[in-house]
């Protein structure tokens, strides 16, 4: 399934050998609420990620009930940060996951960002077609930056949590599970984490799913994903990372509703702008 | 500081060496809304471990602003359930931290329950008087038992979360820092934990005292610290711990106000009820 590079992906190539940091693709799991107004570092860097102003940018605001709104929102300001070119892929409907103009402006893009909304109906609309095959196998060939934002984060694992509630202890209620896009299938995403109180629900999911690795990403912050599997935080506030690989327990399979759930013996991980995550040998690494 | 035993102290040691589970010694960190009207599961227990129809109990009410009715409510609490005698123990001024009637009822208690309220107004009451030192002695002596809930539960430690904020990422300015009781000098407490999102200030605390102990105790639940230096939970909801021994990074040096705070390789457990962590291997023990 390995694409020719067209001609913009090798200048993007090019220009990556000199300028690594900047320009290579990545895969950028937002919290929500980011900045869209002042600094703009997250979106900033989507933009650079994606080629800065080479960049042919895909914006699909299927997860949103208001699709034409927030998608114009972002057209804007990825031109004004001076794209070469940015497109709304409309679906509203899941046979336009098989449309063939939609299908060659995949393509042709280096980035594809996904808004926030409700995650369900962004997989219901989207998962399994060959619009959003295609960009998961582009993204996971590191020949595209995808971004998704609040509901096009939650998006990102395997798994997915597609609800839940808070102000409990964890319990099997608090949180709806589903599957997700499997754009990083490893990992589960909770995001707005501190900001809306979702340790419980987080925890409530990874104690029937140890073997992802939990990431609850705060407002207006961002995990960035690079090619060589690690993390990168971005943006104002913090990213939780939970890993249960070394959980000696949990009570999950003997309680059910909203019975509380135990968890012993997780590791636990905050992490600030610039830190960065190894994903192979499971290390948080400082600021350098 | 020893005190001969009393005849009453004598009869419930004879009693505890029947059913040691029942009647020992405890200090029991209530997260706050403990059930009051139906099962009283856990102010049961505390009635049980002071000594259940030999129980002398000290109500301290001196975190709230309204003592005669709170005080008043725990009285009739536990004469319900059939103590020997309950007495409010009404200190408003720090000069009856001194007052001799107090200090020799303190003598005669098997039990001594701080209320709820603020942690500030019952530590400025009440620390290092002769009053609470005594308490304090007898409690860690496990001569009396000792419960405290919400604010009660706040002052445990000898430090102490005196207030703080929530809905953000961990920061400098989300959580006030003031000097406990040290009942239990090795832990800081939070309360309400997630009922009320208390992670991030738990975890703001813990970065600038990596050497103690976090314990997030949720509404209607109880971390029982048993003589043997295990903690077993009660009630409906559960005690999260985070232990920072292994911490290997944190910012907390280097940012100020309301700087995000990174804090990276804690440990994390959370426990539900009848489950125990031992803090002399500090292990979480699943329920037997």
């Amino acid at each position: 399934m390995l694409q020719m590079p067209t001609m913009q992906n090798r200048e993007t190539q090019l220009q990556s050998s000199y300028t690594p940091a900047l320009t290579k693709t990545a895969i950028l799991v937002i919290g929500g609420a980011e900045d869209k107004v002042h600094g703009r570092e997250i979106l900033h860097t989507f933009f650079n990620r994606s080629g800065g102003s080479e960049a042919v940018i895909g914006i699909i605001p299927s997860a949103s009930r208001e699709p034409t709104i927030i998608g114009d929102r972002y057209v804007q300001i990825f031109e004004e940060m001076g794209t070469k070119y940015t497109k709304v892929l409309d679906v509203r409907d899941r046979d336009q996951g098989n449309d063939s103009v939609y299908l060659d402006y995949v393509e042709e893009c280096t980035g594809i960002f996904l808004t926030g909304g409700d995650q369900l109906r962004l997989c219901g609309l989207l998962a399994e077609t060959p619009l959003m095959d295609r960009i998961i196998t582009r993204a996971q060939n590191h020949e595209i930056t995808v971004g998704g934002t609040s509901a096009g984060a939650a998006v990102m694992g395997y798994h997915m949590i597609a609800g839940g509630s808070s102000g409990e202890s964890p319990n099997r209620s608090l949180v709806d599970m589903a599957m997700g896009l499997g754009i990083i299938p490893e990992i589960l995403v909770d995001q707005h984490f501190h900001n809306r109180n979702r340790l419980a629900r987080l925890l409530s999911a990874i104690a029937s799913h140890s073997e992802l690795l939990g990431i609850g990403i705060d407002e207006d912050t961002c995990a960035m994903f690079e090619s060589d599997r690690t993390i990168q935080v971005l943006g104002k506030g913090t990213v939780t990372i939970i890993d249960a690989r070394s959980m000696s327990y949990t009570n999950q399979s003997q309680v059910k509703g909203s019975e509380p759930l135990s968890i012993h013996n997780l590791k636990l991980h905050v992490l600030c702008h610039g830190e960065r995550y190894d994903l192979n040998s499971h290390q948080a690494l400082p600021l350098k």
